[in-house]
């Protein structure tokens, strides 16, 4: 930190991304992301010639791409807004509608992004605790007159609430954005899209990094009344005008066009993610309902640091987070076949070195 | 503008880029790419391999990225912050130094988007007023006590400043960081480069827009003090931590290290430059002596704007500015060979039609 920054800025706790340990190979379960590569179309665009072409400036407006996103919805363009990844959709989200005049709500386990953009743009956010069993207090999220930002399913739960429930919450802060993050929404979760043509408070953030293979391509979009979305990109007018490159740009639309293979990658993905959780069970975990492409789930015996370092021992790395009420679970991206079998292998290990 | 957007934000005034019409092919001369394509190692590098994986995510510290720009320079990699193309730096430089407590200083004529962060972060700056010959009035950006930021070589009038001049200013702030915006500084500008070792205050900002033709691929980078530098990270990591993509990193590493073509295109450039240059005079313009890959012209007997439509009815695109001391002149992109041969056709015609 040098003596220039501002002092408000001093205090400010950054995100810590999960791990990317460079001293050897790992298992990789810990980023939730997809075991399989982008379509083929995507591999196909980004033709030599496409890249030939990156001395010229992307589209400012990524026409093409917002069109495709907003056919696949059955919404217009003026409906759609790109951002890179979905954490800089929902930082200029922030920026536009919650400050020290207007705060936030978000429940106290979420993604844990929400908090640094509340301390960032200077919100005192109302942190509402999740009920025991992690589901969501929803009418203690009605009448809140501020951003209200939820994901939903949410994380590093992997609960999914219901598209009823979630539109209690919509209908119930009529003066203020609701902001529901979709990341994981295609896995499971019953998506408030639906919604869109009834609630203009309404704003839907959504991913390319899971569903749709693009972690390393850094897209994110949202979905809301052409208002919201002017809103959007005016903050990203003011801040850079060109944010898709031109390959993510590609990788986007033909991503998105590409719905046979989504198709297919999600079901193999929620699949194994049935396999995977009735095996952890039988193991003894305590594993919650999962609509994402991660588990979160209990060992039994031992706590989730524990588990998660005698995995990380044996070349599995999982998400731990230390949070007082999670300290008993691990998140568990749901990978391969192989990358799967090999978790379950160092755990029967683990399990079988605790009772010995 | 949704009726959420907070009332602060409802004033913002967000940058322009440079028109992308989709009407017609036109001989785009007006924003400052190159009409170079990247590197061979850059199309080698994005190999359908590495499009492949494009499911993981990017390394977070862009670690190999940083340390290469790094040894470019003879410097490290803490010395190094990389972001979504150099207006992100720039976005990221401003919201840590510059808000309503601690200002910014910026000249009247510079790239506009200064203003628009000072909007943004609710700053008031202090602008200085060029010269009348566009030069830079040294001593009234010494003893600021706030953000100083300057554009060198300077956007739209391509005048550089001497290595000496800036130092001036650096050495006269000890107490704020000025922040020297080096985009066009590989075609004729003196970088302040060797400044970095004396002067913990001063944060360079580079792009690969220009030079190193990836204006496509979005890649900035900051060079300073590793204070500034973790500065600039914990701002990035409390807004989008993955901020630059996998195949962008590629990108940026493979034409950082091809030095041999990077010095040959821009030899290429700064001839077509001077050759344009040299007609232009001959026709009757008034061409400001340029560091950069752009010439800012004035043309005999018109205005800028009467210049810039009659070049656009003719397929050119140019740039126009219209700041109330720039309105004689026009902004035009060194292009290639035969882009430089239509607008001047497109120039001589528009010169004859006027005499008839």
């Amino acid at each position: 930190m040098s003596d220039f920054l501002l002092p408000r800025l001093r205090a400010l706790d950054p995100y810590v991304p999960g791990e990317q340990p460079q001293d050897k190979q790992y298992v990789k379960l810990n980023t939730n992301e997809s075991p399989f590569p982008p379509s083929p179309h995507v591999l196909d665009a980004l033709s030599r010639e496409a890249i030939a072409r990156l001395n010229l400036y992307p589209d400012p407006l990524s026409a093409v791409l917002r069109q495709t996103i907003a056919a696949e919805y059955g919404l217009m363009e003026a409906n759609v807004f790109v951002g890179n990844g979905s954490d800089e959709v929902l930082g200029f989200a922030f920026m536009a509608y919650a400050d020290e005049t207007r705060g936030a709500t978000i429940s106290d386990v979420s993604y844990g992004f929400y908090r640094v953009y509340a301390q960032l743009y200077r919100v005192s956010p109302i942190i509402i605790p999740l009920n025991e069993d992690f589901t969501l207090p929803v009418e203690k999220f009605l009448s809140q007159g501020q951003l209200v930002a939820l994901a939903n399913p949410n994380a590093p739960t992997s609960i999914a609430l219901p598209l009823s429930e979630v539109e209690r919450i919509v209908a119930g802060n009529p003066d203020s954005v609701v902001l529901i993050d979709e990341a994981y929404v295609d896995f499971g979760g019953e998506t408030c899209v639906p919604l869109l043509g009834k609630y203009p408070n309404l704003l839907i953030v959504r991913t390319y990094s899971k569903s749709r293979s693009l972690a390393g391509g850094r897209l994110g979009y949202a979905l809301a009344s052409p208002a919201i979305i002017d809103d959007l990109n005016r903050m990203k007018n003011s801040f850079h005008p060109y944010n898709i490159n031109r390959l993510t740009m590609l990788a986007g639309i033909e991503a998105m066009r590409d719905r046979r293979y989504f198709v297919s990658c999600v079901a193999a993905i929620c699949a194994q993610r049935e396999q995977s959780a009735a095996a952890l069970k039988t193991l003894g975990f305590t594993v919650l309902p999962s609509a994402t492409n991660f588990l979160f789930a209990s060992p039994p015996g031992m706590d989730g640091k524990t588990y998660y370092e005698k995995l990380k021992a044996r070349g599995v790395l999982v998400r731990y987070l230390s949070q007082p009420t999670l300290t008993r679970y691990v998140r568990i991206t749901v990978g391969s076949v192989g990358q799967m079998d090999a978790l379950l292998t160092a755990t029967r290990d683990i399990l079988k070195e605790e009772k010995a």
